[in-house]
């Protein structure tokens, strides 16, 4: 496919270099902002030109690191090149690259774990130091130097204003129909001049379809051509379609009672196979009109879509499987109208998820009987890939669910223990907690309740006499009643993981 | 001094009647709605009566036992009789009152911990079942059958909305001067119907000063004449002190940086004598024409307004010591338009904390060496009073500070722990830590980065080889090195003290 430049603005065309030249203007030391939100819309050239750039650096006996932040995850070609590279002092607000994780695990970077609504105003705040160079991937530039937004926005809009200069990728891989689809809002402001954020209902559109970019802050442009980072989705398998299977007779039942509308309430989906489940699951259930107020638009929101379940849906960034991707691309007529990107200060803000009510789902590592989540930590120390947005959303949702396969690696390791080994949402912001083993209905129950309950619903039989026997003794022992727990016990299914390889006594 | 009735309205003047007839309308296994917030506004007579009734129909070999749902705290001739009565079955949203206190850690009443923003919203969800009785405090009844709200607002509102039946309290203690000083916003909804809460300023007025009733749900209105819980607060001591030294060095040097205003941003501050002491500090600090967005104006507040260095207070209660209230209502007529009580939706409602930036200051138990923190349970299981508004505030503010003198029980308990027994506030949420040997400003940093800080900063000289020499064998030994931890010894300081009665080893 022959195609027209995707750089209509003459004094950016003049800017147009090579990856390795923009890497160039890249000193070591520096803050570098990039775009980039769960593999979709990240740089793919300049940061693996500076990952070169920094292994001969080192080879030469030379250092060479740099900061970064992004919006969220990223590919291969950013967080992973970097980060072998060993060339990232300081990351934020989020990683699921393997390399980046193990280099973090082994204590040989700094990560900075984020509520990801946070990220762009704790930038305005001052406190995270100045950003230096921000890389951009854009899928177009008009003749005024406006940016057309690739698949993620993220916190684009704020490093395009922050930063000191600017490397713009202009990915001609990106469908040119993305135009249109962003809402970029700038009326965000410090205190104390923010505004009501005029949104009410997940369709509205409160900015404008592009990015302001001053020409003279852009030093470097450099034009690529390659996909997403797009990895596969697992088919449901028969634990996450029970899982789907609880959840869907939870919101059945919440519309009889009244208790949520027949189309349901703004819905919020992590992203994994689990929550993919979940929204196939949606596919074949009663519910009609249906929106998503989230951070992803995975695999399973588009099926949704295409079958008409869901009028729309409102989020940051895509995070499609290849397949997706393509039927995405093939089919951009039909979907553009209904999907809406924001700036991940809008998708994830309080005050909109809490207007709204989203229905939140999202994944865990574990959760104790009392109903804390760990969503971060493995064995309580070391880091899967960070909150991202669970706590945005957790804590302002309507209903906020969380969804596990009751064990993992091959039933050596309980997602129900005694006590969570690390806590990213506390019992107030865990309402529902869903396995395949059934669900948890926690709402309104005191922690004593919610042992109960989370043990008998929740936890595999396996576990279930340990775990019914932990509180039975914390019942007497315990110091104090409220949250019956023995001291000495309370990590000691994480302690023998670590030393044995199982939970199992 | 003699005053005319403060019922003003014919109908419900004919449903006056005592306290014992009032208690009589109440069933054992009703869900009791009261008035109430940090011991300010709670009704006085009613629940004295009904706690007698309850004693002797327990002394008669019966059963009687309640739902009992407030704003927040309320006084010993609630809390305190109902539970030595043995006659609260399940209790929401917070508890600081010592006998129910009890309760709970003996494991004798159910206990539902809640963040105060979501106590009104989940009530109109439906999960927590109906409201039988409304008992709540006014400190007048208007010719037309609204009420005149009393020194707290907490979710009165809601509770009249949504109760079936309504008992009224009238009390002539209260100062009739409070009429006006009250915003009860009625805009309220739930979702897909909320819009934005039109409060761009702690100063703005959205509502009507008056709660609407219907007249036909009073079935009885007792008068009472009797004061508040006012506790006296303790002088600060140098603890507190040097606590508000550390935090008001803390804001000049923002002020300086040019990350705050030189009028501050609405301040938020926990209750207590630490949160006296800040306030006190702020008195003889630069800062001039600051406002508070708060849930409670205790001593120092007003001790701000007295100076004029506080412009204005909006709260959703008093919390005051007997003397504070007695200056209080000497000088109504300065302080009247100066404080502003909400619903505590309103007061604690997280598109607001986040839209003003609010400064929150709160107290806790213990922080971890990553800067969880625990604001609620003594030793992991044992409840102290409740996470409160804490969560609202931390979550949303603009810098979240989290105050403790760094050690307890005569040097016995360190603040500063390996990792905390409870999480109510995770690493996120924790922008600074103050104790009286330091400030520990965590914001930007990695865990490895915050341990360091928060032992070397915060923790007692007494307690830092210790912490400093887990601290080191964790990164040794950690299964991940985000936050290193050794599960075998992660609680070992709070079992320890559990056993010896001391952390010390």
């Amino acid at each position: 496919m022959v195609e027209k430049s995707r750089i209509a603005c003459e004094r950016l065309k003049a800017k147009v270099t090579d990856a390795e030249h923009a890497a160039s203007l890249i000193r070591s030391g520096e803050t570098l902002a990039m775009s980039g939100f769960t593999g979709s819309g990240y740089p793919k050239a300049v940061p693996l030109a500076l990952a070169n750039r920094i292994e001969a650096e080192h080879a030469a006996g030379g250092r060479f690191q740099v900061r970064v932040w992004t919006g969220a995850s990223t590919g291969p070609e950013l967080d992973g090149a970097l980060a072998k590279a060993d060339g990232v002092e300081f990351r934020l607000p989020y990683n699921s690259d393997p390399i980046a994780r193990e280099k973090i695990n082994r204590g040989e970077m700094e990560y900075f774990d984020m509520h990801l609504s946070q990220v762009a105003p704790m930038a305005w705040q001052g406190f995270l130091g100045q950003i230096d160079t921000a890389v951009i991937e854009v899928s177009g530039i008009r003749p005024d130097g406006s940016l057309i937004p690739s698949s993620s926005v993220g916190n684009n809009k704020t490093w395009l204003d922050q930063a000191k200069q600017v490397i713009l990728e202009v990915n001609s891989w990106q469908n040119p129909a993305l135009e249109g689809m962003h809402d970029i809002y700038y009326g965000t402001a410090l205190p104390p001049d923010r505004v009501p954020i005029p949104l009410v209902r997940p369709d509205d559109r409160i900015g404008e379809a592009y990015f302001r970019c001053d020409p003279d802050k852009v030093v470097a442009v450099v034009e690529t051509s390659a996909p997403d980072r797009n990895l596969p989705f697992a088919p449901p398998d028969e634990v996450a379609g029970q899982i789907a299977g609880h959840l869907l007779a939870f919101f059945e039942h919440e519309v009889a009672k009244g208790r949520l509308p027949a189309n349901l309430l703004p819905l919020q989906s992590g992203v994994g196979n689990i929550a993919n489940a979940v929204l196939a699951g949606l596919l074949t259930g009663p519910f009609e009109d249906m929106t998503a107020y989230t951070e992803v638009v995975q695999d399973g929101m588009l099926d949704l879509l295409t079958a008409g379940k869901l009028r729309m849906a409102s989020a940051t960034a895509f995070s499609l499987s290849p397949e997706a991707a393509a039927g995405l691309n093939a089919n951009m007529a039909f979907y553009r109208d209904k999907l809406i990107l924001r700036p991940q200060e809008i998708s994830n803000h309080p005050e909109l998820i809490r207007r709204l009510g989203c229905l939140a789902m999202n994944g865990m590592i574990e959760a104790d009987i009392y109903g804390n989540v760990n969503s971060t930590h493995i064995m309580g120390s070391r880091i899967q890939n960070g909150i991202g947005g669970s706590g945005d959303f957790a804590r302002n949702a309507y209903v906020s669910i969380f969804v596990t396969p009751s064990t993992a690696k091959g039933g050596k390791i309980s997602a129900i223990v005694p006590q969570a080994s690390h806590v990213d949402h506390i019992t107030q912001d865990v309402q529902v907690i869903v396995t395949e083993q059934g669900l948890a209905d926690l709402r309104g129950l005191s922690p004593k309740q919610r042992a109960e309950v989370i043990i008998e619903n929740c936890a595999h039989p396996d576990y279930r006499p340990a775990l019914r026997d932990y509180y039975r003794r914390a019942r007497e022992h315990s110091y104090g009643q409220q949250s019956p727990s023995i001291l000495s016990e309370a990590l000691s299914w994480h302690q023998r993981f670590v030393e044995t390889g199982t939970m199992r006594a």
